[in-house]
């Protein structure tokens, strides 16, 4: 078997490989060639720490396992250690044995950054100048600089509960060569392309922020009770997300399904607009809003792809299993 | 990290080690110190496989983690390789960093094998004589091997529904110096302790089977419809497990629990008796019968030792993870 080390992931991956499998392992998902396990999620009672497994097996990437692992909210002030930790595990699917083990700590950055990316490329319209930033973490750089190769975009703005931290994201816009604005929250209605990506339990971007054309990806919800957007502005967009149910549950249409705004059956798989099997944007008044929870399959897609890489690179450590 | 490969484990991992390993995360169980996460168990559409997590967390034994892997039938067939495959992953509860990946082969059969062997400890009669065994399988050799351990035992008597595999467990009691007899069910009337160890979905050992004073261990039932032992069995016995959850849901009392004959307060958790919060057996005349359903802690406690067994000896691979 195969072990691909953090250190060695940044070197190994790029962001147009990412967004390849994860585009990828979206329209498997649509085309029922591949699906997510039951997600498992404790809250351990050691550490305040949040672990657990997110599986799944795709049959035709061939890629079955799991990244296991969390949130130790105190690793970084307690040991100087991040406070997501996880680890990719994959697994022949012809025989059941463990194939590789893989960093999962920058692939799970990518693969996030990537599924906004794909929803960009599919959902916003050609002509999409004005980038909005929701959110200025370290989550929000990886997704900026991956928005920013999807359409040519002439100018970033921003909003963050703690402007201070602005600046982190300025400098994914400038060096992107485009200038950076920020703004209140009304200032979105400026944006062609919106990525949200907070960690809240009440709604910031409203659905009076957000002009008719918009294209929103909504990357922050991934508990019950998390909230980033008004319901009201799903009701007005075409929702599309990476797995119907998560996105009603854990997702950000958990809020706007539980209080009838709109239907499961209005929440569309993003795999079928990559198909072909749904239409996606129909014209360009349409707002369309992605609701990325985040599955297995990315991160076993996204790892497959390192693993790929490492073999032939010669970066892999083999160990005789 | 550290890896301990599975041809290592052998010379690792002795019988003591394994049943101290597995009495202690038992304990733990009942303490509320040490719990399992939900299973995940999926058949995934390839090669007839059945693959899953099955994880826990001993915040006393300090260990956190999973096994995973699961069961491939045409794994010999095809391949020359074992059908049942599986792999353990330590994380560090304090970081949430991956710790040790395990060789879970041999370990799910020697963390079985002592499960059955507390449970002699603990409930079979002190002057218990004739060991029965119900299943001749690969399995049933560790099953027999580690009980044998447990009492004075002065002779074997077995039954399988193929008896050709007889020898395999003959051969265990030879080992052990102990005479070894083929008998009919009716025969294991004989036994003061009885290890069912099949995978069938309808009773071999009835009520009327079995005498007053034996102690039973029910170890292959691990899924919906299997059945070992004639419902009627645990009406007259008291019944313990090493999970009461799964002992009435996939477990050999989902039987009994079904139809009525026992409730579920009636299911005791075997660590309870290990703590001595519970008497388990209180006189000579009764039946006491144990439901192991195999939970993912046993793995990672068995499992830990090994790894720290391994690095002790200078056998673990240390990787700069």
């Amino acid at each position: 078997m195969y072990i691909v080390p953090e250190a060695k992931i940044a070197d190994l991956v790029s962001r147009e490989a990412s967004f390849e499998a994860v585009e990828q392992v979206f329209a498997a998902m649509a085309s029922k060639d591949a699906y997510n396990f039951p997600v498992v999620r404790e809250a351990i009672g050691h550490e305040d720490a949040l672990y657990g497994f997110k599986g799944g097996f795709d049959r035709v990437g061939g890629s079955l396992g799991l990244k296991a692992g969390g949130y130790w909210p105190h690793n970084l002030e307690k040991r100087g250690l991040i406070n997501h930790q996880s680890t990719v595990f994959l697994f022949d699917p012809d025989t059941g044995r463990v194939h590789a083990m893989v960093g999962g700590n920058l692939l799970t950055a990518l693969r996030t950054a990537a599924a906004s990316s794909v929803s960009i490329k599919h959902l916003a319209r050609e002509d999409a100048k004005v980038m909005g930033m929701i959110g200025a973490g370290h989550q929000a750089t990886f997704q900026l600089r991956a928005a920013l190769e999807q359409r040519s975009f002439e100018k970033v703005i921003g909003w963050n509960y703690h402007p201070e931290m602005l600046p982190n994201i300025e400098k994914v816009a400038q060096e992107a060569g485009l200038p950076f604005e920020a703004v209140e929250l009304e200032g979105m209605r400026e944006a062609d392309v919106i990525i949200s990506i907070t960690s809240a339990f009440s709604p910031s971007l409203m659905a009076d922020h957000v002009s008719e054309g918009t294209h929103i990806a909504c990357m922050g919800t991934d508990t019950k009770g998390k909230q980033e957007v008004e319901a009201a502005l799903l009701a007005k967009a075409k929702v599309f997300t990476d797995e119907v149910a998560q996105s009603i549950s854990i997702g950000e249409a958990q809020h706007a399904v539980g209080s009838g705004l709109i239907a499961e059956s209005d929440v569309i798989e993003i795999g079928a607009v990559i198909n072909g099997a749904h239409p996606g944007r129909t014209s360009d008044s349409d707002i369309t809003l992605f609701d990325g929870t985040g599955v297995g399959l990315q991160d076993l897609a996204v790892a497959s792809k390192v693993v790929e890489l490492a073999i032939e690179r010669g970066v892999a450590i083999e160990v005789d299993f």
